[in-house]
């Protein structure tokens, strides 16, 4: 089955291939009287965007973002918000070779037998191309959470992880990272893996700050299931944390335990072990979670395969691929939280006013 | 905002109380014609079930179910399927104590925080006592998906993990372990935590063998992002990875690389870094996930916290608690995984015949 | 596919067979600290009950509703609540003889086509018995809209139809008529029917009084559109019109605007062909609605028919049956109304704040 | 709220201004391998165009329509299908005048109450524009059930009904009346009233002919229940019927019961008074409704109105306008259908496979 929306009151309905002649997204249950311009938009594909250094893929994208409904005299109007991005370089040449052979690690194989063909070209619906729509729709999420900051980094790359956390660094480097020094390690790391014609993992870690104690909609719309499936569902990711964690499954009660004690307005905790969600709704505290990102399938050495017809094949993929999908991926786990905490504030607003 | 339901197109509806008169469930969508009676559903129950050994909480549940509609004369109908469970062992004086503190660790504060107030006999609707339900329905998807077999295990406890695998064990020991010597070091643990008045937490792990290729919706109810989604949502996780989950992260791409090649039915893989499943789509291997559970947060050890009126006071909690909930979480994980597959089985059908 | 659950944020599932040992239903999205109890909800099924005069079916139900999860102390907690009414007079005997006929204007052979057989008892799922559950659940929603008074009434029953209208009246006569006249006259015609063995239609009226304007979720769950989903959905319901209906089919545009002039909050307006809505969205005039129901299809007279297996057969129906749904179908309607109109204010709340 | 989203499986996705740069409709869901080009929804869209004869609106759109994705070397992919036109013939000069005024029978004022403000250019979100992305969605609806034949005919104009049924003649008048007398009557009557700067309403009548007994999802989905939310959702619907309607609460059991008796495949019926519907599910024999349009509401003849700061005004409607939207209605009643219908088939299959 094909299942394109994401969010219950909120909801993004996205389209569109990798090689097609646009991808776009239907933004649909956004309050009405919000300012609302491309340009605020825009920055946030910036971030995504593809071709910025040497780390990520070479491929030449302007996505630049139209409006094409639900803004009138510069507000959201409450109808849906089209969003719309052009394709311009495709270069489907670069793909051609892959029509017939199943990339490993890819979804070509199980498109084809879910479907019984595919888009070959680029990776046609299952290109991490779509996850541009998910920043955009971020970027408006954003405005209706103005009480609320998202910010997410790079907490690791090939299992070496950041040391240090210092917000101001994160824009500064190519990596999204908070420790200028991992970022140093990284760009060799990353430079030596490209070399080799291999690639990398990463984890990126995502904060929530300004939530208001009361989002969340248990059992089956808890805060924290939502944003898993939410982060689960990003292209190339493999786990989701909330809080703690795996590392929560090796403590004792006592010493995961939140302690609580008066604050000015709700309790202060003495650690945040929860992540900020209590019974599937937020408590006050920061939201936060760790997602795992897997290397880059799409690499240079050569991986055993076959091909449509069952044949024996190695597949080396030569394309303009990301070493480490995980960085061009941080901006996206922001759009999924800041998507996520919006569909929760409105969901709490219908029920308890 | 509540919401008790659960799936799309086979949807489970869950309802009740801790200490209510009965929890229950509607389960709407099985298709008609399947063989079904209490005798199906209760040995799974009985698998969840409190009070069966010293490493479980004592709480006395004869968890007997009732199948109230849906089923005529031993079939399916098609029509929702209607599960009660009377609550028999409630004794509510167990937790009138904890009627004006918030416990940390739990969805107290959380719920007074959105609702206003709370049931907080033992703990309301956000006891885990509502699994039970979970593992009904999911007793029923199995019947619906007789092609796949669906097995968990706990792979960790406090942070000690499990060196082997026999199936076999599994059932052998209150651990669901499948290592046996796990087992004995697990009760040497668990025994001396709940004399100290703490409690573990624990990762349990799930394999779903004989998925064919094909289920899965992209791109919003991917096959990962609702067993993440799904997994989450149970009480007490706070992490899910599919494959090799967080540890992909620290792979390079030709390590993490699932290599292909020729087969009898489609291809054989050489490893399953996927845990079977690529751009959201089953490839036909077996699906593989890891759930971290938190420790029981109810302890005997006191923990600092806060009144509802906001004065400091210290919570340790007598009651009658798991000293690891992972370990009874483990039929819960079973369950979900057979109403996600289900779920996809239908939804696959539905699209593409 | 089975489908029982109604609405987007309040949201009913109902379960239950005519003669299975109980029906029931679960409302899930509640406004937390509502006062409520089984007393709220008994007088609205008292006034669908059967057996109360001779004017409805004879079947004797108490009808007796419990609630079982969802209120802590007096107050609606936030959590689902499950509504339970046992069925104690089934008679089962009475329906034994149609098993493997199928009953002209009955569900009796789609059942059997769609799930390849059915519970035959009484309907089993088809039943109207089924709509006690939905008249339960909209006694609780109008505790949620206490600013709306919904009303309904019958205007007409086989083709006769009610010349005055008198609030006063309509609680004061069997049939729910604004028009004590046409009271006399319908009973005359009921008597007649029931002894000829025959059964009437009827035309029920609906008006929500209280909406204020910017209810609707536009374009594909507009007000009117959602409240015809709804109507049409009751056993027996052939017809739906908002306002003027099929009576604007036939006006010119002159005659048909609804002319607005200044007025204390809002406009005025000269006249209500709109029905209160417009593109969707309530306008705060009422809401206004007639539905139209097919006469009782369960008749003494003898209707050829087919068996199971396909031989004809001659159908005559003597169980207890009322000869004119459309009275007992009156609170059903009410009903309805009610639960569409929170539906729309909590999902007004939710994107408008 | 606002819903722009149509279905269950089969899911339509609309946007887009009457007076924007364009209007699009995402549809998810599509069954895979389906052929699939534009040449085979314009027709469908033509048929609807405006500026075809003078009994419609005299604005010229190409409504050429566009397929962004979902579609690779001929045939839908399974992937979500974005379907684009372009506005061309806008001359927002036109609607300048109303930005302050509330024309009676549209949505102005409603939009307004609920959303604050409204892009007021031609109606904005609330124009019937929007339903050439029902159209176009539908024609390829109709590619997913080739096995049903739908059709739509104008069965009265203000009033006045047609008499005679002659499937031959719809296409052959710009009616598409059924009867060729009607046609001229309506010609007449459509002139005069054009002249007076008055409108007329119509009734649409519609026939699915070749659904098979068992489509329908009961209880809350109910095969009639969704048809009438889909119609009653279509811009200046006011009322519908399936089968005999209104009709239905006029007759008596007898006369209203369709007969049936030993078919080839299943029963022969000697009456449709059910519509082709019975207990929400198909029985095989034609599903057959009625829908009434109210006449145009912008018209020439001035209507007492106010303004948004709630002063008295006349509205006069000058634009281009349709004298009677049934007629450009019509297709837009059949893709309701095909939609309807198709998402039903997708559901039966998931649940009955």
């Amino acid at each position: 089955m094909s299942w394109n929306t994401f969010g219950r009151v909120l909801r993004l309905t996205t389209w569109g291939e990798s090689h097609g002649p646009a991808i776009g997204g239907v933004l649909d249950g956004c309050p009405p009287g919000i300012a609302l311009s491309e340009a605020d938009i825009q920055p946030f594909l910036d971030a995504r965007r593809p071709g910025q250094n040497r780390y990520t893929t070479q491929r030449q994208e302007a996505d630049a973002v139209r409006i094409l409904s639900g803004v009138f005299e510069g507000r959201t109007t409450g109808t849906p918000i089209s969003l719309l991005i052009e394709n311009t370089d495709q270069r489907s040449k670069d793909y051609g070779e892959i029509a017939d052979t199943y990339r490993p690690g890819h979804a070509d194989y199980a498109y084809d037998a879910k479907y019984g063909f595919r888009d070959y070209r680029g990776g046609g619906r299952s290109s991490a191309r779509e996850t541009a729509m998910r920043v955009a729709a971020g970027a408006i999420a954003r405005l209706i959470i103005p009480e609320v900051r998202v910010q997410a980094f790079v907490s690791a790359i090939g299992g070496d992880a950041a040391q240090t956390f210092d917000a101001d660094e994160i824009a500064r480097n190519p990596f999204w990272s908070a420790d200028a020094a991992a970022a140093v390690r990284w760009a060799e790391r990353l430079d030596r893996a490209r070399k080799e014609g291999s690639s990398l993992g990463a984890v990126v870690e995502c904060h929530a700050h300004g939530v208001p104690a009361g989002w969340g909609a248990p059992l089956y719309a808890k805060l924290d299931a939502d944003l898993a499936g939410a982060m689960m569902g990003i292209n190339a990711v493999k786990g989701v944390e909330i809080g703690a964690g795996f590392g929560a499954a090796a403590l004792s009660g006592e010493d995961n335990a939140d302690a609580m004690s008066p604050g000015g307005q709700g309790p202060e905790f003495a650690s945040n072990h929860a992540g900020g969600i209590a019974g599937g709704i937020s408590t006050g505290q920061p939201i936060t979670c760790r997602v795992a990102f897997k290397p880059t399938s799409s690499i240079l050495t050569p991986v055993a395969s076959i091909t449509r017809t069952g044949e024996a094949a190695a597949v080396s993929t030569r394309g303009r691929h990301d070493p480490c999908v995980g960085i061009r991926g941080t901006p996206v786990v922001e759009a999924m939280m800041a998507l996520v905490l919006v569909d929760h504030k409105l969901l709490h607003r219908a029920q308890c006013g």
